[in-house]
């Protein structure tokens, strides 16, 4: 059993072109016997080190066409090198930097991070077990202003919360989905195209939007159009820990406020999360 | 399906010495129907706002004579109240506040924040089904300046790691562990004990000190000493971040360093879990 | 002397057209006489609670049209409303809220966090003093791939780095700059105009970039060029915190290494700062 | 000009025992030219490379007797050694090691991490000018429940904060103190009794405590007792960011809160500093 996190920059050129990916990569190993834990004898034990320097390896090798293959490669390297592995999980996350432009040209060598979201990606396998793959996207922030409320829930003595037909829908988004059999995908397209789905499903049309009766009920609304548009996805998992925005009550400083003025409740945040699949699975 | 985190105070008197607990809850809850993912109808969901007076007026009924008691109040309340909850769990954190100390005086009624691991429990059950009970302390800091080493693992054309027979041992630990049947268990009393063995098992006798061959080693032996030391305790899981040190090249500088110098190696960090219980579970 | 940090959102409406500020701000205060804290003599003390009324109030009032109009209006409500404040600040950040786009089309009232940079601003006055005004970006992150290197340093018995025509130059930039006296200024319109600058002396040309001699030269040319090209700007603050990046080594597993891998050197990371104004005004 | 930060472990034995420190050190120096940053000439410059061989060579030689005396190292160092450096700071902080005690009796090799305040130091100088030293103590968490109050404040239309005469006082101390010429100062021992009086004066008596008006009589009252009991302490400033506690308003649950259950306010906090003199020097 080993895990480590390396972070390291992947360049190459096209031409005087150049390119950058810097990744995190979380390499988990379970081995086939509890030997170093039982009795301290360490001959199966592949050290941090070495798996380090694999993953460097493969980066240099291989390159990164996308995350999920560099994390497919980084398995498919685990399982057939070394017989102690019982099992292998690569997980591989990306610094989003971005080429940057100046009056919209793209520069040959110079780029900006810009975290609207940070892309990651998961593949495990299990000796003698399929290669699973998943991709996600996390730390996406996100705002409605209007055409958000929550109303008709369950009250007893213990309920102090008004219903609300117009509040601030606000919160950060955790996506994670798996595919099938991965065949020849083109995963950078695949994600690309999740992404537009979830900002979608979270906004509605941009000239009037979709009313969302609950953060849960918006948290379905994503699942269901990605699975919709996507064959590829199978399960997808969204959380979403919400921010809640107070009207600031001005009466007793002599105002009205129309919900001009809000005020972010920190304690208690809400969280919501549900994974839904394609046919009869379903898990809240 | 809700999740919230509160955060406050609970004071207490006794004559005029004052007691305190801070504390962070979070409640979980799932319901008996998606509806309100599916269709929108939120007639069944208890919201953030509800669960957070609950948790406060439980605070202010019961007091917080331990954190696993209070958790176990929560879940109840949960269970016995709201017919369309089909699981609850709650899990409770302290801030580590202890009562100053002025030459050995004891303050009536001030305080200070020693966060040297932090307690934490949860409790959980499924409708119909046993309530469980979880501990644990977590942002435990320990390092070893000697007595450890880290030799006779695997190698092959990718190996780099020397071997060595006296490194710093040096991590933070994460311990959790789950009770039996809950009868009249003196939570606060096992709590400290179960602290004692990981130290003690970690560091070895005071005047020498114990070896250990790995990580790995380590963690199984906080494990048996608590399975050994207190029947209470059914499962206990050990994750141990740990933080390499390097012993300075120097002699580039024309200096010697006989392990006087030492820098932290920062990426990758490594990091061993394992799960052990008290027949023949094991799980790496 | 007070001080305090409270966040919250400004919203308008244009029509059905939703606009959305989210800031912190802070507000600084000193007060003429030092009684309370020598005599415990509360009477000319303005609470926290006051202040964060009052920013509450300014913002409901006014509105945000640019971070730097609000925190000037915020400077004077306390230097005329209050004869005991001797000296007042106002810090205002702001969340870096952007309209979410579908296909091109802006959305009505959805937005996305992209934090690529934070604007901020800060407004100060003494009393019987001139109100000045700074802005800045902080949390800039920008990486070159070539065109940076870094020779001909001071050596002696102490160097072990070697010199380097190919590095990769990557830092947080925080820049920061005040502006003269403040007429009718377009701070939104300046603000975004210096950003480009900043970008463009960073980057150079974008077909071939712009060699840097070293990271203090590169702070040099973005000073330099935004003294050049906007007039408002009295003085200029660039602070960068670089990280370095090495090349892999991997001689000892076979495979040359030609800038293709390479691992940031977290400790320790440089800094670098300097203030450049209009005249004969120099600090380093 | 150059800053860096480097962490790292300075161990010692003493027969079998063994000592640990570990420390992170920034060096901040200033040159007298600026060539670097204006013509891009780095002839002076002295790499953070250098810089870090320097710190960690003079700690493998003359070890970290105090915080202080290793400041005072460094800046000796490279004011003596490099004609170019105009000014030199040097920071240290220290990571709050312990000796492990198991049953009361000291471990010979095991420590614990408890950062019950963290101790820092810094050192500076201008050539030609005084060598400063500065010590202190940082992210120390300190809490009364009762005796302390805040009434009689300034009040006028943006007023809402009731007065209070018996509320909690919570928060974070920042203490730092110059001293004046360094001679033989045991600058351990000096550490250890001021930290005591910040505890003492905050505190007050432990039977009974002592009454506090306001944040700011409390940072004067810990100032007062340190410049009484240690004459070789200059300048004090202190900075207190204070946590602010809400009782709960139970009544629309139907229950009393007799000052039991309390609710930090998280935003706005608060924040107060105040820098206190020997003799006619004062500055809020």
């Amino acid at each position: 059993y080993g895990k480590n996190t390396i972070k390291f920059l992947r360049l190459h050129k096209e031409g005087k072109k150049q390119f950058v990916k810097e990744v995190e990569v979380c390499a988990h190993l379970r081995l086939t016997s509890p030997q170093e834990y039982l009795e301290g004898n360490n001959s199966l034990v592949i050290p941090t080190d070495t798996i380090k320097n694999i993953v460097l390896v493969l980066a240099k090798k291989n390159g990164i066409s996308s995350l999920e293959q560099f994390a497919i490669d980084i398995c498919n390297h685990f399982m057939t090198t070394f017989c102690q592995v019982a099992y292998v999980k690569a997980y591989v996350q990306e610094v989003p930097w971005q080429r940057l432009h100046e009056d919209g040209v793209p520069h040959i060598h110079s780029f900006i991070c810009v975290p609207d979201g940070i892309r990651f990606c998961e593949a495990e396998q299990c000796r003698n077990g399929p290669l699973i793959v998943f991709a996600g996207i996390k730390d996406l922030k996100l705002m409605k202003t209007t055409q958000s409320g929550f109303e008709g829930f369950y009250k007893n003595e213990h309920t102090t919360l008004p219903e609300r037909h117009d509040r601030i829908l606000c919160g950060e988004f955790f996506c994670k989905w798996s595919y099938g059999e991965c065949k020849d995908f083109d995963f950078n397209c695949i994600w690309k195209k999740i992404r537009e789905c979830i900002l979608e499903a979270f906004a509605g049309p941009p000239d009037c939007g979709e009313y969302s009766p609950s953060y849960q009920k918006t948290v379905n609304c994503i699942q269901m159009l990605v699975l919709s548009r996507v064959p590829q996805v199978q399960v997808i998992e969204v959380v979403l820990n919400n921010t809640f925005y107070n009207v600031v009550d001005m009466k007793n400083l002599g105002l009205t406020n129309d919900k001009e003025v809000l005020v972010p409740v920190e304690t208690p945040y809400g969280s919501c999360a549900c994974t839904l699949g394609r046919k009869t699975f379903f898990e809240a």
